[in-house]
C-alpha cells in the first residue's frame, strides 16, 4: 500500500524529498550526489542533506568510489544498502506456500517453497506452516544483515481493501478469514492493530495474487511485454481460477471493496454453462484448468498422477499439446477463445496498452494465444487503426516472463515499496537492534 | 484537463496552495479567512496572501458582511466571484447543438439550444453553426462581466487523448477531425497550437460526451445517485450509440489512447447480430436507440414524425410504453437484459461503488431498469452479500437527475476546473480588458 500522502508541510515536503532520492539511487544504481540532483531537480545543496540522512539511516551506502565531478569536491558515488530492510513475500496457493526475500536493489536474496494440499484446508495450519518458512527466510537473511521491513501475502481470493481479511478464496475454502492473528507469531502489524509481544512489528499487507503478479509486472516486467515501463496493462493470472489485474497510470485499480479484476467471472455465453458464483455462461467456465482439463478429457485426478507439486496439471497439458493431442489442443483453442471475448470487453472498456499472460498462462500460451488474438482483432476493431501519441490501435498481447514467479516477487517488492515511498517508516537503522521477524 | 502536477519548489507550492483556497471557498460558500485556514489546514497567516492574491485577480470577492471572528480583527466574508471567468460548455449532438456558460459559483449564467441535422454532415458547417451559438452566449455573459476561462465541447465519438481531434464519429460521419481550425473565429488554443489573431485565446477541450456526462455527476450528480461525492462508479449513456465513463478515486479513466468506456461494443451475444465496429452480438446491437426501435416495431423515421427536435424518438418510446405498447414494452426490456449483461462484467471487472444511467436511459429507466438489475444481481454474486469498509456489497444502480444535460453541464464544468486547479492561469483580472470570445 502506498504511503499516505504527504501535505505540504515542511515536514512532509522532506519526508517526499527522501522517498525521491532514496528511489533515485534505486533505480539509476551507482550515481553521485549531482546525478542524483539532476534526475530530481533539486540543487545539490538541496539534496546533500537528504543523502546524509539516508546514509546515516543505513538505507544508502557510499561505494568508495570516487564519482566523476565537474566542480566542487568530488564524492563518492552512492548505492541502496544491500543490508538493512528487506520486503518478505510469501505465496498461499492452493498446492503449495512459498516465501522469498528482496533486497533494496530488488534482488531476491532468500527463497523457501514447499507443496502443500491447501485446497479446502482450514487457514490455522495453513498459516502456522506458512509461519515457519517466514521464520526459516528471516533467520537466513538476519546472517546477511538483512531485516524485514515488511510482509506481504498473495492469497487467491477476494482480500478487503485496506484489510488482511481474505473475505472469500474458493479453491482454499476460505470464508472471511483474517490472516493477522495467525502470523502473530512473526509480529505482524494490521490495520492498525499491533500483534501482542515485544518490539516493533512488521506492517502487513495480504493482496489478491493477480495484483501482485501485476506489480510483479510493473516492477520487474519490462520487458516482459516489450514495454519500459509498463503503466497501462491489464494482467491475466490464470491458475485454478482466472483472475485479472487493472493498471492505470502505473497504479493498480482495485475497487471500491478491492475486488476488481474478475475477470473469470465476466459473461462469455450468457445462456450457457451455471457457474459457481450463480451466474451463467462466465469466463472461468470455458477457461479455467477445471474446465480445460475437462474439454481435453482429463480428470484433475489423472492429471496430477505421476506429476505431484505445483504446476503438475498445466505441464501435462503442455506436454501432451506439444504432442499433438488433438482434444487438448482443441480445449486449449477453446479456452483462448472464451479468453479472447471476455478480453474484448475489457479491452473496450479500458482502452489498456497491454494485455499481459500471467501464471498457468504463461506456459500454455502457444496453444492459447491465437485464438485469443483472433476474437481480440475481430472484437476491438472500433478504433484498431487509430494509433494516439506512439500509442498503436491494438493492445500488445504479451506473454509474462515472469510467469507463475509474479504473485511471490510481487509481494516482496509491494512489501519493499511502502519503505520506498516513505524512508522514514524504516525505523531503526542497521547499526540498532533488528526488528527481526521470528 | 487537470494543470500539470506542481512541482515542490515555492512557485509550485504556491500555485497549489492558491487552488486550495480557491476551491475551498468555491466549496463552502461565503465564509471567513479563518473557516479557509481550518479546511485547508494552514494557519491564517498564511493563508491571507493568497486569498490577496485571488481578490487582485477577482477570483473572490468580500461579500461586505463580517465573518463571525473568535480573535484578531474582524473580516469580511469572502466567496467567489459571480463576475470574471466562465467556463464554456458545448454540445456536439446527433440532433442539436447547444452552448452554455457557467460561472465559477457553478450557476448556469447562460444557455442556448437549437435542432441541427448533424448526422453525416461535414464538421465546417457544423462548427460554423456552433461558433455563431459560442459568439452568442459571450456577448451574453459579457454584459453580466463575465469572460470565458476556457470552452469544453461534447461529442458522440472517440476523442484521441489530449487532443481536439474526434478519432471517429460514426452517428456524425466524422474520422480524424480537428475541431480547432473550425473555431478559429472563437480565439481557442489547442495542444499549444493558438489559433491566429489577437488578444489570448481561450484553452479548447474536445471530449467524449460520455466522459463530460460523468464529470457532470462528479461535481453536480451526487443526489442522483445517493451518494456525496460519488467517486467510484461507471457512468452509462445512450443516445444514438452506447458509451461509458469510468471514474475511479474522482478521476475520470481514458484509457491508453483516450478511447475507455467503449459499452457498446463490449460482446453480449459473442454469436449473434453481425455490429458495424466488425465484431458480432456487441451490446449497442440489443440496446440502442435504433435497436430498441427495431425490435419495438418502430422505424426511426416513423419515431421522428410527429415529433420533431432532439430526444423526439426516446420520447415516443416512453409514451408508447407508458400507454403499454408491448412491443415496445419488450424491446426496452430486452435492451435492459443486454445492458446487464454487459455490465455486470463491467462490474465484475472494476468493482464500482454505483452504476448511473445517464443520457436518453434515464427518461426510459422504468422499462429497462428491472431486467437490467436482475442480470446484474444474477451475474455478480462472487461476493454480493460483502460490505467493505461501507461499500455494499453490489453497487447501487441509479439514475441520474442530470438526464441529457449532463454533457453539456459537465463541458462547463470541466471548462472551469483548469481554472479552479491552477488559479493563475485566469489570465487578466476583471478590470483589465477581458479575453473575449468573438
Amino acid at each position: 500500500m502506498p504511503a499516505t500522502p504527504a501535505r505540504d508541510t515542511q515536514h512532509g515536503i522532506r519526508r517526499r524529498n527522501l522517498a525521491r532520492v532514496l528511489q533515485a539511487v534505486a533505480a539509476e544504481g551507482p550515481v553521485s550526489r549531482a546525478g542524483v540532483a539532476a534526475r530530481i531537480g533539486l540543487t545539490r545543496a538541496g539534496v546533500a542533506p537528504l543523502v546524509d540522512e539516508l546514509l546515516r539511516a543505513g538505507l544508502l551506502v557510499e561505494t568508495g568510489r570516487a564519482a566523476p565531478s565537474g566542480r566542487g569536491r568530488p564524492g563518492s558515488e552512492l548505492a541502496v544498502s544491500e543490508r538493512g530492510p528487506a520486503g518478505i513475500g510469501a505465496e498461499i496457493g492452493v498446492d503449495h506456500l512459498a516465501v522469498c526475500a528482496v533486497d533494496l536493489r530488488g534482488r531476491v536474496r532468500a527463497r523457501v517453497a514447499i507443496e502443500a494440499a491447501n485446497r479446502h484446508s482450514e487457514p490455522g495450519p495453513v498459516l502456522r506452516r506458512l509461519s515457519a518458512l517466514l521464520a526459516e527466510v528471516t533467520a537466513g537473511i538476519a546472517v546477511e544483515g538483512l531485516r524485514p521491513a515488511g510482509l506481504a501475502i498473495a492469497v487467491p481470493g477476494l482480500v478487503a481493501r485496506g484489510s488482511s481479511t481474505v473475505v472469500h478464496a474458493p479453491n482454499l475454502g476460505w470464508r472471511e478469514a483474517d490472516l493477522a492473528p495467525g502470523l502473530a507469531s512473526v509480529r505482524v502489524r494490521s490495520a492498525g492493530c499491533d500483534s501482542p509481544g515485544g518490539g516493533t512489528p512488521i506492517p502487513l499487507t495480504v493482496e489478491n495474487e493477480a495484483n501482485l503478479g501485476a506489480l510483479a509486472e510493473l516492477r520487474l516486467g519490462g520487458g516482459a511485454a516489450g514495454l519500459a515501463p509498463p503503466s497501462d496493462f491489464v494482467h491475466v493470472s490464470a491458475e485454478i481460477g482466472i483472475g485479472a489485474a487493472i493498471v492505470v497510470d502505473g497504479q493498480l485499480l482495485r475497487g471500491a471493496r478491492g475486488f476488481a479484476g474478475e475477470l473469470g467471472h465476466v459473461p462469455v455465453h450468457p445462456d450457457g454453462l451455471p457457474c459457481g458464483c450463480g451466474g451463467r455462461g462466465c469466463l472461468e467456465q470455458y477457461a479455467s484448468e477445471e474446465a480445460v482439463l475437462r474439454a481435453g478429457g482429463l480428470t484433475p485426478d489423472e492429471a496430477a498422477a505421476g506429476l505431484p507439486g505445483p504446476g503438475a496439471r498445466i505441464a501435462l497439458l503442455a506436454r501432451r499439446a506439444a504432442d499433438g493431442d488433438a482434444a487438448v489442443v482443441r480445449a486449449l483453442a477453446g479456452a483462448g477463445t472464451a479468453l479472447g471475448i471476455a478480453l474484448a470487453g475489457t479491452v473496450n472498456l479500458l482502452d489498456p496498452r497491454a494485455v499481459i499472460l500471467g501464471g498457468a498462462l504463461a506456459g500454455l500460451a502457444p496453444w492459447i494465444l491465437p485464438s485469443l488474438e483472433r476474437e481480440l482483432a475481430l472484437r476491438t476493431a472500433v478504433a484498431a487503426d487509430v494509433a494516439v501519441n506512439g500509442q498503436p490501435g491494438r493492445p500488445l498481447v504479451a506473454v509474462s516472463r515472469l510467469g507463475a514467479d509474479g504473485p511471490l516477487l510481487g509481494a516482496a517488492h509491494s512489501a519493499l515499496r511502502a519503505l520506498l515511498d516513505d524512508p522514514l517508516s524504516a525505523g531503526a537503522p542497521t547499526d540498532s537492534p533488528p526488528n527481526r521477524i521470528r
